[in-house]
């Protein structure tokens, strides 16, 4: 397979989308934890709160009310990060200190008015009606003359900030393109100028052929355990065609994308025995007007779980002033998320 | 202060030591916290602790006792990351899949032999045992032909992911340097290059001349809210003169940097009334035999805590996706800290 040469030693790997090295302790997790733990909170959700910002019919912070929603229902976030009314203002102190006004938008995606839900749970067309509404969302925000990226992501658990556990998502769309976005979209310009395929396209195909860190797949999409993978279960999600967005995607692949999504996030479910905690987000094409044939989509999920329901991989000390570290090696996670049912029945 | 043109509108903001962005939103504090608060346990610690393996005299993972020690103590990490006998190998996986194998030592420095201190409650001269220690580690581990980078740092609190609440850190020595230290070096690299000055000397002078992110300073070191901060109550602390590594301080420099080291986190102490959890390090030259005139050594402090001993602030989906987020000004939180009393009585 490659690493063999690598034996059990600590090793470094390339992320060939940042750039970015990671640090790979294969033994380290062996060694005893007496640290904090986190609580999972039991699932107790009733199908509609009435507490619940996000249900159908609710009152919302500013006052407006929801409506009867029976899809997927989307709104401009009562406590945005970024504002549309943002004018453009930049300074640059003593020669040294650069800052710049950021206009944009962030907007709520309730992925169904089921309190009780989370995507593992919902039946594939329902998750296909999250799809579509996150394409949606990305042309009509993309369009927009001030907004150079959109940013789709869910943070999911109490563990990951996640505030309500009504299942959905938040959009992010702003004129820059974000840090981690531009440095994906220079590595993947790089190796689109050389060889004239997307660097993913590439990737897959050698993931696809070693077999190792595969997770699930479809006609469409694969998830898999990326070779540089950071967080412990960490997997990426990437269609087979090239596509640049989700808008280019085909109905038949946006079927694929929900068929994935539902199978990956269900056997997250089923490896402790919990409603497993991540952030996930689709990487995308910025919406600055260029073609990006470079641009190949993809959606991230990063858990934090290490080794049970309550102990997390901490990203601290070394990890903030050097680089990610990571106890176990990609392949041992990917077998391990190959081996478990995917649970997720439709409730 | 250059920053009125910004209004209270959300703006990016450009670290200038490694080239990455931050996007600060001055009022998203504002927004209700319903989400994950933390429990910060109780601070009941004994003097010693007959179970804790840090304690002068009781036996560690592997067998070993340790010594009945009165000022800092050291030893190699039982539980490595980094192991120095590491063979050299590497692979290349089909053309794109890069990993090297990574020798390195991963060392545990006690800082006292008190079970109940931490920093704020040390006695400068004793922190001044620790810088001496540190200094002495960074010597000693870069000499060695296979160590090209010497991480020192401190998780400190169970949020930290700190497993043993004994006032510890560790060294994390190593062949590469790691990705956050070279990003820093590049630009230092740059600025040296380009105007014959440390990155940092000139950044000092400006800070001190605005003197708005000022936290706390004495004649030989300077605590401030970096511009471009990430966590809420982020510091760095900087060496008026610039020093490449902690080898270069004279010995009234030693005693400013502890002087400094227990005031800043005497206030961090005092900001919420607790034992303020924070991941910290240490930036120094590369130990691979380069002059490095470009290299000024400072130190980092990471404190997740955003607005009381229970929230924090979570790094999550956007974040991960985007870019580090920031939900009130770096000069609001340098006031903040600037008006708390230093705490930290010796205990
Ligand atoms: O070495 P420790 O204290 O067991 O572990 C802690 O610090 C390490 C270095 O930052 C991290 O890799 C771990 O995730 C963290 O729990
Ligand atoms: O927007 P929310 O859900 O209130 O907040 C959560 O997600 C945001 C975007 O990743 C983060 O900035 C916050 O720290 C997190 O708590």
């Amino acid at each position: 397979t490659g690493l063999d040469a690598l034996g059990d030693n600590p090793h470094r790997r390339l992320n060939l989308l940042t750039g970015e090295w990671v640090l790979v302790s294969p033994h380290r997790a062996k060694r005893p934890w007496q640290g904090q733990t986190e609580a999972i909170p039991a699932d107790t959700r009733p199908a509609h709160d009435p507490t619940c910002y996000l249900c159908p019919g609710n009152e919302r912070a500013g006052g407006e009310h929801n409506p009867d929603y029976a899809g997927t229902f989307v709104f401009d976030n009562d406590f945005a990060a970024l504002r549309p009314d943002t004018g453009d203002a930049q300074t640059e102190i003593g020669g040294l200190l650069r800052a710049r006004t950021e206009p944009g938008i962030c907007r709520v995606i309730c992925f169904s008015p089921r309190h009780d839900l989370s995507l593992p749970q919902m039946a594939v067309p329902a998750i296909r009606g999250v799809v579509d509404l996150w394409a949606d969302e990305y042309a009509r925000l993309g369009a927009l003359p001030e907004i150079g990226h959109v940013q789709i992501f869910e943070n999911k658990g109490e563990m990951m900030g996640c505030s309500n556990p009504h299942p959905h998502g938040q959009i992010w769309a702003q004129r820059s393109v974000p840090m981690a976005a531009a440095r994906e979209g220079e590595r993947q310009a790089e190796h689109f100028a050389a060889h004239g395929r997307t660097l993913l396209a590439d990737y897959l195909a050698l993931e696809l052929d070693l077999a190792e860190r595969i997770v699930v797949e479809n006609d469409h999409f694969v998830a898999l355990v990326p070779f540089w993978a950071v967080w412990p279960f960490e997997t990426i999600v990437i269609s087979r065609r090239p596509a640049r967005d989700l808008t280019a995607l085909s109905s038949e692949e946006r079927d694929g994308l929900a068929d994935v999504l539902k199978r990956l996030t269900g056997r997250y479910d089923a490896l402790f025995g919990v409603s497993f905690p991540y952030s996930a987000g689709i990487h995308q094409a910025p919406t600055d007007g260029e073609p990006h044939p470079e641009w190949h989509l993809h959606m991230h999920f990063y858990p934090p779980l290490l080794r049970s329901a309550t102990v997390k991989k901490f990203m601290v000390g070394y990890e903030m002033m050097g680089e990610p570290q990571r106890d176990v090696t990609p392949e041992s996670s990917a077998a391990r998320l190959r081996d478990v049912a995917e649970s997720g029945g439709v409730r």
